[in-house]
Order: structure tokens, then sequence, then C-alpha cells
């Protein structure tokens, strides 16, 4: 079969690789019924993390069953499935206090730009659906594999609640579907940090109700303004840099949850400061397979759309494309078809 | 009258100094029924801070109210009160969010180690009880002004549960209390980190269930070991220091909360650490307003003993003592007779 393979900086290539097996008795292996770009993927892309030996790339992923190992007891093949970028058994102590992420048997999806994929731990990190479900919900399904159970958990780790004010920092992907995430909690309104036309048209679409298109300083100051100089009362950090951060610890009100769910590059908090600020955080890979279900019901009753999130889609064999156009921000996030 | 006097490293002297008086029409002058001496007194009183000017001591306090600036409208001549250690308005959008301690009018009480002291925004920081409560019930209920109340946010910010397991990291005035906290609760297991025989007595009094006296590695080790090499669910850091700090961290499982109120002293987080242990952070100077009435209540109710805490009781005459006592670890908290 045809994968994305990523051979150095800028360099991921459509070619030519082994099917996947079932190499372990807990395996599945399924036919992607789509795939897509990860803002994570532009990390060892850009070349920020090194690479040492060529990458299948992608985890992000729905499809079909098509075989199962020894000890799979769940799932069956032909039942479409949605799982988890986090790899988990569901039944250790850490799973079942709702942390996934965190699994004493935690491994991380690759390979998923594919139109095979190999899902360790079958049981315990896919959701199966009952019927399946119709062409036009594959996107929204592919994106809870991810970007929306990313989005969610800021909110979630937020402590976000009915009736509050949120601020959102970070107008990528995560960002917008932490919109929709706060949306769906109750959240009335809903401050998104964006200075990009399209963006910001997208996160108004998922439930923003005030763009502060400022940065730093005067982002800071727009957001007192905009809550009568208390600051939100729930906070969704989804970019990861030093000022991202900061922008967001600062559009907290005192007492309040910074959600955070990019990875910190060179971030650090001085203790003190972050103790007579009284702004709490709580942030890490998400553990999507807890909101799994529910986020796939939502989508199945059409509930939400976060499929909209897709503002490009190319026929897998386009993967560099598709890479390069989220590189540039040409596109928020790219669906790669493969079939 | 006499009272305490910071005049240098450990040079606390017990001497004449001006009665307080009304200076602004939302202050209230009370006479104390006793005061005492806070861990945080001994940041001062051993150089860490520099002092500038002869310092009046003491910000924990209860007592009998002499008189009322012409704004005070609930509290009244005669009345027995309690208040925080933090002044409030408890009138503000931070105090209504049950962060009195950031009060957009926020002032820190001082001059309590005295017979008389001002507060400030008596309306917003006292609470009168119904009837002057009987002698026995004074150390408890100057306990619920700081230590007890800081003790429980910590047992809050950590978002102790019903049935959980509860490290306290730090065996000082706060951490017992931290301690009871957990317990009234309902925390299943409380482990209690502490070195100090008498201290692991007053602990278990408080409810600890399991006491760790190794610290670093081997204290994380065997808090590992007691909890099935999953962590605790909630940890209270009671301390301040970097070794504390990590301690804390690292006792606490994936998802957990730690709940820190020993005002960091050179501690440093790195955010892709912390990002990556999934282990959450809320503390500050402690709302105790908002427990207040609860804790009061509490005590008149004879369900808490939280005055066991202290373990030495001068006067007010010897506070000098009361200060060595404390910076040499032969107390735990010590108690100031006023009258």
């Amino acid at each position: 079969m045809k994968a994305a393979v990523l051979y150095g900086e800028r360099d991921v290539r459509h070619e030519d690789v082994p099917e996947p097996k079932i190499s372990k008795p807990t395996d599945a292996i399924i036919r992607l019924s789509a795939s897509c770009i990860c803002g994570s993927d532009l990390w060892p892309y850009r070349g920020l993390n090194p690479i040492t030996a060529p990458m299948y790339m992608g985890h992000e992923y729905c499809g079909v069953v098509v075989e199962v190992g020894s000890a799979v007891k769940t799932v069956k093949s032909g039942q479409f499935v949605v799982g988890s970028f986090c790899i988990s058994d569901n039944t250790c102590p850490h799973c079942k206090f709702g942390f996934q992420s965190s699994c004493e048997q935690l491994e991380f999806m690759t390979g998923a730009q594919a139109p095979l994929a190999r899902v360790p731990l079958a049981d315990g990190t896919l959701v199966a659906t009952a019927e399946k479900p119709s062409e036009d919900l594959i996107p929204s399904l592919l994106a809870a594999s991810d970007v929306l159970g990313t989005g969610w958990y800021a909110a979630d780790a937020a402590r976000v609640q009915p009736g509050s004010t949120v601020a959102v920092v970070g107008d990528g992907a995560v960002g917008l579907m932490g919109i929709l995430a706060a949306k769906q909690m109750g959240a009335e309104r809903i401050i998104a940090m964006s200075r990009t036309k399209t963006r910001q048209a997208l996160a108004i679409e998922f439930g923003a109700t005030d763009i502060v298109a400022e940065r730093g300083e005067a982002g800071i100051g727009k957001i007192r303004k905009l809550t009568g100089n208390v600051g939100a009362d729930a906070v969704l950090e989804c970019v990861g840099t030093r000022e991202s951060m900061m922008q967001a610890i600062q559009s907290a009100r005192p007492g309040a949850m910074v959600g955070y769910v990019g990875v910190p590059h060179g971030v650090t908090f001085d203790g003190q400061e972050l103790f007579f600020a009284q702004r709490g955080l709580m942030g890490g890979p998400a553990p999507v397979r807890r909101f799994l279900p529910h986020l796939v019901d939502l989508v199945l009753k059409k509930k939400i759309i976060p499929g909209k999130v897709f503002d490009l889609q190319l026929p897998l064999s386009d993967v560099a494309e598709g890479y390069r156009a989220m590189d540039e921000r040409r596109a928020v996030k790219t669906l790669l078809r493969v079939t």
C-alpha cells in the first residue's frame, strides 16, 4: 500500500510501505475511512524534532475493522470504529480515573496517514458505532480521534461551567474545537483570540461570541475590558509557546483554571508568581478515550459538526501538499482521502 | 498598650505601641481573645524578608468588637468575631467568585499580636458568632483565622473527594490542618509526610491513616507503594520549598491536583514536564473568608478541635520565646494569651 513517510525536514512522501499486520493478540487492523494531518505533525516536519529514521506519519483515524487479534473481545471485523491517538487499555487505574493518556500501557498511534493501520490494545482504544455512519459524518468522526477530543479536554481541564466566560488562546484546529467544546458545556461568552479573518469566521461558526485580534499586553487589556476588568472564568491554552501561555494565565481571573493542551515549548512557570496570581493549571496529552463515546454520540445525532474544521481535502497521494498548506497556514487542517 | 514589634533578624520585642484607632469608616477595633504566631512570621524573623522599619506583627485573630467606623453595617460593638488574615470587601467580583484573597481591595492584616487591633473592611472580613463562645473554644476559633483556613484551602484546591487517598507534604501547623480538612471532606486514606514523632502523633490525631517519614525519592517510593504504584488522588503542598513541591507533584497520580499553600521560595516548574506528568496545580493565599462561616460552625458544634495545633501557650509578654520555640522547631504553633 502507499502511505505518508517523513524522511526529513519538509520531506514527506507518498510511497510504498508494507501493509500492517497483527503483531500482538490485542491488535486490530482497520481500513481507514479518512485520515488527516495534525498540528503536532508539523513539529517533526519543520525539523524541530530530530528524525533519525523514516517515520510513518498520522495518528488520527476512523474506519472499518478488517482483522482482530486472538485476544480482542469487544471489537469485531466489519465494525466501524473511532479510536484515540493515545493507545490505552482502558482498564488500569489511570484509565479508570479518566486519564487514559497516562495509561500504564500507553502508546501513541502512528502510521494512520495510510489506507490501513494497526491499532494496538483495540479493546481499550476503539469505540464502535452501532451502524456504519453515512459518508458526510466521516470528517466529524475523524475529528473526534484527536483534535476535537483535545479541544474538549482543554475545556474540561479549564473546568468550563454553564454560564461562564471562556477565553481561548490559539485559533488553530484545536483552539477552534475548544470553542465548540466550551459552547457545548454551556459557556455563555466565548472570547476567541485570532488575527486571521478566515479563522475568526470559523471561530464564530463554532460558538465564539467575541474576537480579540490583539496579542500580548493589548490582548490581555482587551480581555480585561470585555470582562469588566475581572478576567475570564476559564481559559483554554491551545498553542504551547511561552507567549501564548502568559497570555492565557493573564487573561484568567484569580481562581480560574487554565486548561493547556498545546505541548509546551520553552515554557516555565515561576512558583511565587503563579501563587500570588492564584491561577490554576491543568493539562497534558488529552485523554480522548474518556470523551470519545460522548463525542461520537454528539456527531451521530448531528448536534455538533466538528468536521467543519477541515478546510482542505486532498487525496492521500497529495499528502506533501497537505503538509505544505498547513505549514504555510494556508489551511487550518487537511483531511486526506484514502479511498 | 504593649504589643509585638519586630526590629530585625530574630529581634522581636514586647513593647509600648499606640492603641489602634478607627482610621477609615469601614474599620473596626477588636479586643483580642487570643493571638498567635504564624509559620509565615518566621520569614521576616529569620531575616529572609528585609526589614526596613519596625513591624507590628500578627495577622491571626478573634475577639470582641469594641468600636466600629461610621460605615460599618453588619458588625456591632460587643459581638464576638473571627476574621481572615486577608482583608476583603466580600462584595467585589473576586470575592463573589470565592477568592477573597484576590479581593479588589485586598490588604493583609497586621498588628494582631496585641491586646487590640484594627480590622479594615470589617463588614467584609469579620464573621460574628451568635453568642460569646466559651473559653475552651477560643484556640480553635483563632485557628480558623488563618492556619485552619489555609489547610482547608489546600484540600479544597487539591479537590479532595469523599473516599479518596490524600497525601500531605509538610507537618507544620498548616499541614496538620490540611489533614483535618481532608478528613472532614471524607478522604478515606490520608498519608502524612512527617519525620518528627510529636508531629506524627498530632497528624494521627487529626486524621492521618499513614505516616511516611522518608523524603525525596524514598518518600515518593513509599507513597507509590502505599497506593499500589498509582499515586495519591489529591496532594496538599504545605511548605513552599523546591523539594517539597517536587515531592508533592511526584506523589500525585496523573490527573490529580496539587493544592499548594506554602509561599513558594525558589520554586519553578517546567511546562513540558508538568504537561507529560499530567498533574494540576492550584494555590495561592487562602481565601479563608469563603470557608470561615463553615469552619466557625464546625468549631462551635465541636465537630473539629483545630486548637490542638497549639502545643505552646505563652503570655504575649513572652512573645520572643514564642518565636524562638517555633524557629527552633520546639513548638508547632504558639498561642499568645493577651489578657
